[in-house]
């Protein structure tokens, strides 16, 4: 039906209470309370306001509506069943089962969710990033709505993307707050100080209303100004958790838990019953994104030996790559650090930067990947920890971004270990379905950054800090769970494995050695997930299982543990000698830091010359 | 000196700037000119308001000084020399190198240093947590100053705390915010708008000052406003990049880069040349701390056999560990998952709810523990992940905090991914100098949650949100670093080795196995790191190397990475069949989650059978 009057939409919002009532009772568990607060919200939303084609869920032009409460799921698949894109039978049998795409919290196996959500904060963030696509990529008129709790603008990311969506004018992102008071554990910090939440939003550049959100025409009001607004709106709308059924309406004690049976029979009857009404809201305005052609990716050259920064190359390789269209790139105010700066001199156009805000920086790259742009983001590797919820849970989305990380390890010399990538192996092989990297050359880290570009998934690339000669010919290739044997011969006795600045290390162990007498092979892990298992068991096999794996990183989760997984997992168990940062490192040169790590040339052939019993 | 007039101020002031100049060049590298617009600030500071006895660090009565914008460690150790505790020849000699406590950014190894800063915006969230422990614990007129960046308050974490600061009225906590608007690559977002950031700082409650960053009179005010103030107060402080030195002076490009020495030369030229000024500030007020005493710790007993959640018992044993005056509790917003509420109802005085904000969460702690209390900081285990870099920074601030992360893994059930622990014991692992512990049952969590207490370092706790069987008597003992055999026989065939709810899957897994005539041992590594290595090895002899891992977390990292670097660093490798989480899993009873994923006790088995050739 179309929703001509209020009263219409009065009976939606009943129909999507009385729905997240019953979908939760039925699965046992759920959040039934924080749906209902916020179903005259999105009852208005969904049937005058968001523009959206159901049937058509990849229309371009379509607007974005993300709950960034994920845990209201209730009422958003209520929404999708009133919306006639899933059935009645699907919302009661399915909602949180085994194999179910309703999921607890909403994921993107469902074509209507752009991103994961209910790791609170990040739902604003993520929308801040699809409405940078649409005002400066596509270039489409979409309107992107964020569902937002109270009690998540207790977490700086929510400010982050408040800010950034300022200072970008993202006048196409409304956040609907819907200020229910109460927590999980209690009333929130604000309670109903409305108007302190509108001055912090207005304070970080925002239009902001305050409403009554239970007041469909003022809530329908708001969105009408909200859609006409300069500046990105923040609509604070006081609402009553549990409203709608008086033995739960603003009361503590009732996140989280669904209605026991005849509980939720009476309150089913206080909304007036069940309803099967299905809404068709307004359409999309159409249009097509703007076009962004493919040109010719001509990777930098590099001369072999030349010494030249792995995040150099990174820079440069990915300005080249920027030739095709849907590439973007992001920085954490560091471009000239991480080398993104040459992504940005040839594509000014399409690069955003984020400042000193990780979180967003990764949640903007989420965001573009929703409307299919190849994001890069960049930073330090050690601040990538920072936004560790946020790749974690764009695993979660299947989102397809690709982070650099520059300055890791001890390699990174005086500026000392808060600047340095001590984990971030450990870390990004730790995510599922993530692709890691660490080239130990120009030439690597340019095939792999163009490799990245195609590769779906999160695929992290660490770089270094200092020059290192270039090991490898301009037409040598890099696949993704490949490795490179740098140096061998028919008789080796040991295997060096390395990865980034250690294969440089270790090449300098195996130049020593040879001058003993000692054959030792080199092995670049470019590739440390996946990894390449074969090349790993014939190195083991031709050197009696010989192998020293040096790794500028602590020793749990890297470069060692990757070796130790490939043995295992193929069966053919093996000990290595690890060398890796072993004590809370300071400053220094990188030569003096990597010595007394214990991952230096001189201490990778001491390693070798003991596994010969020397 | 006493600093009688402002122009002894300015005096000293030029000799912070000519320091900070003279060691970094002499270094090669550091950021002079991000010193030299905090200079005038903080010459005021340590010569009047300040109230710091220099020679006796640890005077409980001290004020504290946190370096948010860590980079400026030129100035903060050029105050040092000021201040009489570093020679100018340590000074000139020191900074950066190797081996020196002068660190590129400023870390506890010098006893001034209340916590490592250098990842931007976290020395404020974690002086947030000092000025908690002086108004709430220690009840000591302490004042607790910040400088901050102005590029830092782009992170989130800086509204964090400002919202926790206000919220618990930390009057005794100022924030001097050096607005120079360049950042590294550029100008910031808000440039010198110095009322945007007003107008922020008192939206989040507190107070706002602007003033001239450069004119020691409205200096010295605004630090004796603040003073007085009833609410935590941010100085604005209008500054210029590199003031002083006409050639770089409020000039892009200077960032994070030493003079040249001949431009070092002209700048101490035009800033009058060295001056070794010793400066004597204000003394502490003296006093001592409120005194906590400690009472008996009498754990929670549980019976054998019933069922009892590992969260639960941690929250019952941290209340029982309560006793111990020191010991004080920090919640995200879900105690009443955690179970962290057992001890808000016991020692509410001792309790801090920090609402939905991890990093501060983490930082509260990490300022807790510089004024030596015992915090346990707890929520979902999957959201300690936002936190990360603060974890991260903690292992470089060498601090002492307990965190216990609730709902690991696929046994959560319904609440589906976004909702799950999987990364986080290789999250924690890798981090430097850290203790991972994950009991199986009520009466092991009890213990550990006692060792806890005593364990300095970061201390990790990973509970399961499910109740299952208490596994062993009320007087069994669990070290850090040990592990129990839950089952065994002189015959064993093979060994199970399980962490928290996957032990009882091991156990159910030997039932079966035992039916068929196979004798299996059962390990419950509750130590994961440390991990019990002689327990390992003794296993794998017994049972010829028969080894069946099961864990609830990702495969990277994990438990299976523990025993796989136990074994390898005991030279004696060995092959484990390895169940881990390897899918991305949706929602679902935890039985169902549990099989999907491989772990349960009939896959457990079945790999047992597997390795036995069956």
């Amino acid at each position: 039906m179309t929703m001509q009057t209020l009263d219409d939409i009065r009976e939606l919002a009943a129909q999507l209470r009385v729905d997240s009532i019953r979908c939760s009772t039925a699965a046992g568990s759920g959040h039934p309370t924080s749906s209902m607060s916020a179903a005259d919200l999105m009852a208005v939303l969904m049937a005058r306001h968001l523009r959206y084609d159901w049937r058509r869920p990849d229309d371009p032009a379509n607007d974005h509506l993300i709950f960034s409460k994920g845990h209201a799921s209730p009422l958003l698949y209520s929404m999708f069943k009133a919306a006639g894109v899933v059935s009645d039978e699907e919302l009661m049998t399915g909602y949180r089962r085994f194999g179910s795409r309703l999921e607890g919290h909403p994921t993107p196996v469902l074509p209507w969710v752009d991103v994961a959500t209910g790791s609170l904060g990040q739902g604003l963030p993520d929308g801040v990033g699809v409405a940078l696509a649409g005002r400066y990529l596509d270039e489409l008129p979409y309107r992107v709505w964020v569902l937002c709790g109270d009690s998540e603008t207790a977490e700086g990311s929510v400010w982050e993307a408040l800010d950034k969506a300022a200072y970008y004018r993202l006048r196409n992102l409304t956040a609907i707050v819907d200020v229910n008071r109460l927590g999980q554990r209690g009333p929130t910090e604000l309670g109903w100080d409305l108007d302190a939440y509108a001055k912090r939003a207005e304070a970080f550049g925002c239009h902001a209303l305050v409403i009554d959100g239970h007041d469909l025409g003022e809530i329908d009001k708001a969105f009408s100004r909200a859609a006409e607004a300069e500046q990105p709106t923040v609509i604070l709308a006081r609402t009553r958790k549990g409203r709608g059924f008086s033995e739960v309406e603003d009361r503590e004690g009732w996140h989280g838990r669904p209605l026991p049976e005849q509980m939720a029979e009476r309150a089913i009857l206080e909304l007036g019953g069940e309803r099967h009404l299905l809404v068709s809201g307004p359409r999309p305005e159409g249009g097509t994104p703007r076009a962004w052609p493919d040109g010719e990716v001509n990777l930098p050259r590099y001369e072999l030996g030349a010494k030249v920064a792995t995040r150099l190359a990174f820079g440069q390789a990915l300005a080249a790559v920027g030739a095709r269209g849907h590439v973007v790139a992001l920085d954490g105010e560091v471009d000239n650090s991480t080398h993104l700066e040459e992504f940005a001199k040839a594509h000014p156009e399409r690069y955003f930067e984020m400042f000193i805000a990780e979180q967003q920086l990764i949640a903007a790259a989420v965001g573009l990947s929703v409307r299919g742009y190849v994001p890069f983001a960049a930073t330090f590797a050690a601040f990538l920890s920072r936004a560790y919820d946020f790749i974690r849970m764009s695993a979660i989305s299947q989102a397809n971004i690709r982070l650099c990380g520059s300055h890791s390890g001890v390699e990174i010399g005086a500026d000392g270990p808060s600047q340095m990538a001590l984990e971030d192996l450990a870390m990004m092989r730790a995510v599922h379905g993530t692709t890691v990297l660490y080239p130990s050359d120009a030439t690597s880290a340019a095939y792999l950054t163009e490799q990245m570009a195609e590769r779906s998934g999160i695929v992290y690339m660490r770089t270094t800090r200092g020059a290192y000669p270039v090991l490898y010919g301009p037409d040598e290739q890099f696949p993704i769970g490949g490795a490179k044997v740098v140096r061998s011969s028919p008789d080796d006795q040991v295997t060096l494995i390395g990865g980034g600045v250690t294969v440089h290390n270790c090449l300098a162990a195996a130049g020593q050695l040879g001058g003993e007498g000692i054959r030792a092979r080199v092995v670049d892990l470019y590739s440390v997930k996946p990894v390449d298992t074969r090349t790993l068991l014939a190195a083991a096999d031709a050197t009696a299982g010989r192998l020293v794996v040096a790794e500028d990183h602590y020793p749990a989760g890297g470069l060692g543990s990757a070796v130790l997984d490939a043995f295992n997992d193929a069966g053919h168990p093996v000990r290595i000698s690890h060398l890796a940062v072993r004590d809370l490192p300071g400053s220094g040169t990188p030569a003096e830091l990597m010595e007394a790590a214990g991952i230096s040339a001189g201490q990778i052939a001491r390693a070798a010359r003991e596994l010969l019993g020397g």
